[in-house]
């Protein structure tokens, strides 16, 4: 649906993303160990907020109204009700309707998609943050707490590796389909993680991916399912890794701005909004996203636009899989079309449509209730070039977001414009 | 915020609560033991659904965005994404914008809160669903997932009980302050069973409760928290006991009610609404609910209605106490009165101002999502005289509804106008 009042991204930031893949993430094996711990919820909270407060000059005493997205928190950090963690990060946040909104792995989507509605309602700054802690139990446990986004009862014992097993058939499904090769897959994640080493804050930004390594089953690159069909079909490189950390965004209407004083010049627009769910468990088409398609449409739609006027997508590549079925979803190429556009080099930050070229999930990591955030984000930074190393060349007017929840369930995409 | 478009309770329904009070709850124990199981999520989900769709006259078909809300889902039955359940449950919701939120015991009010925005940012037919199952583990762990409502990091220590315990310490403050008695809330626990046994639905609708009993600490209605300063301060009977339900409600704007083709006259109203938000953890005075007052008064101002107007309450009594301090924050009398408010008769079913006529989370059951969605109903079904044995003498026509969660950290107030 279009706004009906316009809807402006003032600005915002992230925590710095943090994970096993970081030299000074903090494990028994490190030698800060006992000295130093990592940072906590509350931590990663707040530094996103402050990186977001100073982003857009906006003091927080200005926000009417916020929703806080987050996936598992009652299993990673045994913590609900995380909504009235903001005030306690932030004071000034006192006493406003804050909620906490969950889709899965589009947590941050549908917060953005709730900020826009009370926008509608009569509230002119909003506040979207998203937080996932992922790193305080062993990955074998922390599968399990992923595979709550997927139908618990009938998925969970698809395989110990619930996720990556939904995702690996997407593989093998696109590959006989239209005859695309495990290199391909690889692309996909060596863009990423070469996009990440020009990323401040990306989780990945200190690891070199060759293609060698990406395309190679190994001792290093291990193929880790159960299933001895699937195996084959997904690497650890094809995986996001587990990442603690936060984004946040202040919204405003017209009046927000004025009232703010706050020059629209600032802002990008979000001026396409495409929501859609399909039910948990439902035999799906594991060759394409059909409902990120439906999303994708809505928001055309609603924005006036089409893909060919896509300038810059953050698209939600949470397996290597995912980043091309999402090209197809989202109409930037035709079904099986997706390798190509990649590897004649078309995605890359320098290419015609740069995706991801911060690093995505699979470069900057996937705290999952931040991403849908952090997609916002990136498209603000990258319309108003702030991304240092990894900006683009030519800062987009038109930028889009696809976030995802589950294996094709929830589908959050919007449009963005840059205001000049 | 007042609605700039009108909001209409279109109807509502619930599932049949269940949970150790009832007979037919299967346990161990039961005689139906495996032969017969326990409805679980989809079923009590799909069975508000059903009451809902039913009870509105609103084909699923015509429902443009819905919320879910739930808790502890992740905890209770290994489940999140919630909000891709519906199309699961109801397949005719497949395709339209849902998301869970979740704002501990106030998720439901939350949930509301959304769909009231969703309405006035265009979409003309919401849902609101919400579902808790709670009898799936000991109680012993239960206690341990409803403390995710707190600021777990600092309160679950507090005592095995966190929630008993924190809703203790108002207990002895208030007493302490006002010279109320245990009497007094023995009272409370006694109205909601009393009004629960004529409530087809409720959970407590076989018990039979007294005041001898409710009153004094016994073998069977045991003071248990550890902290023995505490203990004395609140028994069983204090508590509301783990309940299996769902709750669901259909709100539309004037458009809605029109391409529906329903009469406004089968409706009734949200008028007011107050959300408001204090920090996990920090520190409270335990004699008061200074955040649901904070937000009452913005409910009231919104509606341009005070106290005084109000003919039906259902209010979030979680803890004896918690029916106490809400009659004082929501203004039905001052500070210290509200002891007398109930003695004298004013809040029971057949009072001046009915305060749970339909057993409360006390007596009718408090499976945690579903709570704030169903007082909605309840008051939709008083106006309109749908409430059989538990209907107050006169369908009101000013109602109010206030949901709480955690200990006073997240405060729902709505207020209702019957259409005639």
């Amino acid at each position: 649906m279009k706004p009906r009042r316009r809807v402006f991204v003032v600005g915002g930031g992230q925590s710095d993303y943090l994970g096993r893949a970081r030299s000074d993430f903090v494990t028994r094996r490190h030698p800060d160990f006992g000295e130093r711990h990592n940072p906590g919820l509350e931590e990663h909270l707040k530094d996103a907020l402050d990186d977001a407060f100073a982003a857009s000059g906006v003091d927080p005493s200005a926000v009417q109204k916020a929703y806080l997205a987050n996936f598992v928190g009652e299993r990673f950090v045994n913590q609900a009700h995380m909504g009235a963690l903001l005030p306690r990060v932030e004071p000034r946040l006192d006493g406003i309707p804050i909620a906490r909104v969950e889709a899965a792995c589009a947590s941050g989507g549908v917060a953005i998609g709730a900020c826009i509605d009370a926008l509608q309602a009569g509230v002119d700054v909003a506040l979207a943050a998203g937080v996932e802690i992922e790193t305080t139990c062993r990955g074998a446990e922390g599968v399990g707490h992923v595979a709550l986004a997927a139908h618990y009862a009938t998925q969970r014992g698809l395989d110990r590796f619930t996720f990556p097993h939904l995702f690996a058939r997407r593989a093998r499904a696109y590959k006989e389909t239209f005859g695309a090769s495990d290199d391909d897959l690889a692309r996909v994640a060596v863009k990423a993680y070469a996009n990440a080493r020009r990323n401040p804050r990306a989780l990945n930004r200190e690891v070199e991916l060759s293609f060698a390594h990406a395309s190679t089953i190994s001792r290093t690159n291990k193929a880790f399912l159960d299933d001895a069909d699937l195996r084959p079909h997904i690497r650890l490189t094809d995986c996001t890794a587990f990442t603690d950390g936060a984004s946040a965004v202040v919204l405003a209407t017209e009046d927000g701005l004025a009232q703010l004083g706050i020059p629209p010049a600032q802002c990008s627009e979000i001026v396409g909004f495409g929501h859609t769910v399909a039910a948990l468990g439902a035999e799906t088409d594991p060759t394409r996203m059909a409902n990120v398609a439906r999303a994708a449409a809505e928001a055309y739609a609603s924005a006036g636009l089409a893909p060919e006027d896509v300038q810059l997508a953050e698209v939600h590549d949470c397996f290597t899989i995912s980043e091309l079925q999402m090209y197809e979803a989202l109409g930037l190429c035709g079904p099986g079309e997706a390798p190509a556009l990649l590897a004649e080099g078309h995605t890359a930050r320098d290419g015609r449509v740069p995706v991801n070229p911060g690093g995505g999930l699979l470069g900057a990591g996937h705290p999952i209730g931040a991403t849908g955030i952090r997609q916002v984000v990136e498209i603000w930074r990258q319309m108003k070039g702030r991304c240092g190393d990894y900006q683009v060349p030519t800062p987009p007017t038109i930028g889009l977001t696809a976030n995802l929840g589950g294996d094709d369930r929830t589908g959050v995409v919007m449009l963005h414009r840059a205001v000049r």
